[in-house]
């Protein structure tokens, strides 16, 4: 490594120590050919996201241990989309032969913290070389047979809704990209340091997705790449169309605050910035009032009815004065221009 | 992509359809938030190896079918090395922009291929941009309680066993690497296409980890590191040592023929090479013979017994006439000088 010349069995050695410990359901940990888990009695989920370095995340801006702890939530994040729990996790990391030791060792840290918030545990994982640092999580949960939500089941009628507030991860991108110089006066203040939390530690949510399936939540997906592009992938999946209110969407009052010291535009942060980690989903229109209500309860987060799913294809912006507009959905693409 | 431009929605839908198909357990492959799969009833084993362009693999030596099929293939390896059998993989891809859209799809045929030949799905994936070509690929599986087959059970007294013959892997990649005048001569040569394949298509020794794993293995490993590295592993984990006879180590044929046309030793590719991925194991004395009938007489793999574990640590060499001389552990290191 860049500072101590560690071989990767030591390496691995040092961050198993980090990962260990008890959890219920491990039978063997990291350090062996594989890990062994007890099973499930309820269906498997399965996810795995990529973190790359100068593509979802930048060594200048992100510490490794909030770019360990994203690499955990965002994975968290597809499972509570599937309105399921995870247990395990695996990690293949790649890192440049320069990075330090303890920059690898914060990395690993982060994922442990995370992967203590939402109790799993990091069962095994892979080392390697790459140019720059690449992060693979997978993480394996569970979903009571029949109780999983797709993106699929979405129906005309339907009422979309969203909990939280959107934008703020996006607005914290903004804000770690900016020069230093013009966003000097605003950078320690509660509302920036909120919206560098939305983008560097984002909450997956866990027990609100669990609490949408149980209210008969028809489909649900996570905001990773932007309200429009999502819900688009929502009304694919399920084979309609969907009307949002744009004067009704929960735009985060830090983007807000934002949108008074930079050039940028609060809804369209909320409509198209992504990484949110917020929950999309198809409700039955009776099942709204019971669904906010619990969510509001249990876990004080709020359900904010945007808008219907309808017949037919595409997305459409309902105006204040009830005017409607084809709405192009835009947002985060890998592949994209 | 360089030459026609996708989303990631796009490039995502057209590798499901490389993917996809029925499969038994799968209830929601690739597409959604995460993958749906049936519970084992046995315990879940859970793998990930991380295959980097420019370390694990060149674009200039390796097709993407091949590196598609060995992604699978070294993960199979992990499950076989405890006994297990896999069920399910999931992939992360990172590429970069200049990827051929044509190059990323016989990455994916090749591990669909894989996958098929160890009866297994791809259930779901990532995909990233990256600076070099990325890919991780998780595997999960299955081994009845109490049949897993870890690193640490070898006492004092086992014998050594691996299956096959060593060296080809290493062989293969020398081969590959040489100035192509060099090895003109003998690239068509089937013995030569045999060391390639070895090193681009690695076979994984599922039956074969199966078949000890009943015959009592008490450790096991795969040699993907190379012999005397992956050895030391199980010295290590077990608090033993080992005594190789080298006189016995069976060298692959072709990687002797190699040595005749290449300045390479064939016992130190055999004994350091790595990515053979041939089982490596601790078998009780009186277990060996029936072990040995049986891989020979289901798969048609030769099983070799290479010396013992005994009481301290550390590696010797036994030579010729008896004499012993301490081996150091050498192999594939991503992290070493």
């Amino acid at each position: 490594m860049g500072d101590v010349s560690f071989t990767e069995d030591e390496l691995a050695e040092t961050l198993r120590k980090i990962l260990g410990g008890d959890h219920p359901g491990v039978r063997l940990g990291p350090g062996d050919d594989a890990a062994l888990v007890d099973p499930s009695r309820h269906l498997t989920v399965l996810t795995v996201d990529m973190l790359v370095e100068g593509v979802d995340f930048e060594r200048a801006t992100a510490t490794p241990r909030d770019v360990g702890y994203k690499a955990i939530a965002v994975n968290v994040s597809d499972v509570a989309a599937m309105g399921g729990s995870p247990r395990f996790a695996l990690s293949a990391a790649g890192f440049p032969e320069t990075t330090e030791t303890g920059w690898i060792i914060e990395l690993f840290a982060g994922m442990r913290e995370a992967a203590d918030e939402y109790a799993m545990a990091v069962v095994g994982g892979d080392l390697s070389r790459a140019d720059r640092v690449v992060l693979s999580v997978t993480v394996t949960g569970e979903v009571p047979d029949g109780g999983a939500v797709m993106r699929t089941g979405a129906r005309p009628g339907d009422r979309i809704v969203v909990t939280g507030a959107l934008g703020a991860a996006a607005g914290g991108l903004r804000l770690l990209r900016a020069p230093a110089q013009s966003v000097a006066h605003v950078i320690g203040t509660p509302w920036a340091r909120e919206l560098v939390a939305a983008q560097s530690r984002p909450a997956a949510r866990l027990g609100e997705g669990r609490t949408l399936a149980r209210h008969g939540a028809r489909a649900m997906i996570d905001v990773s790449d932007g309200l429009t592009l999502d819900l688009a992938r929502l009304c694919r999946a399920g084979g309609v169309g969907a009307a949002i209110t744009l004067g009704v969407v929960p735009v985060a009052d830090t983007v807000r605050l934002l949108g008074e010291v930079m050039p940028v535009e609060p809804l369209a942060l909320a409509l198209e910035g992504g990484e949110d980690f917020e929950l999309l989903a198809a409700l039955p229109p009776d099942a709204v009032e019971g669904a906010t209500k619990d969510l509001h309860e249990r876990f004080g987060t709020p359900l904010t009815d945007i808008g219907e799913f309808r017949e037919g294809s595409g997305l459409v912006a309902v105006g204040s004065a009830g005017s409607e507009r084809p709405l192009e959905p835009k947002g985060w693409d890998h592949f994209g221009s």
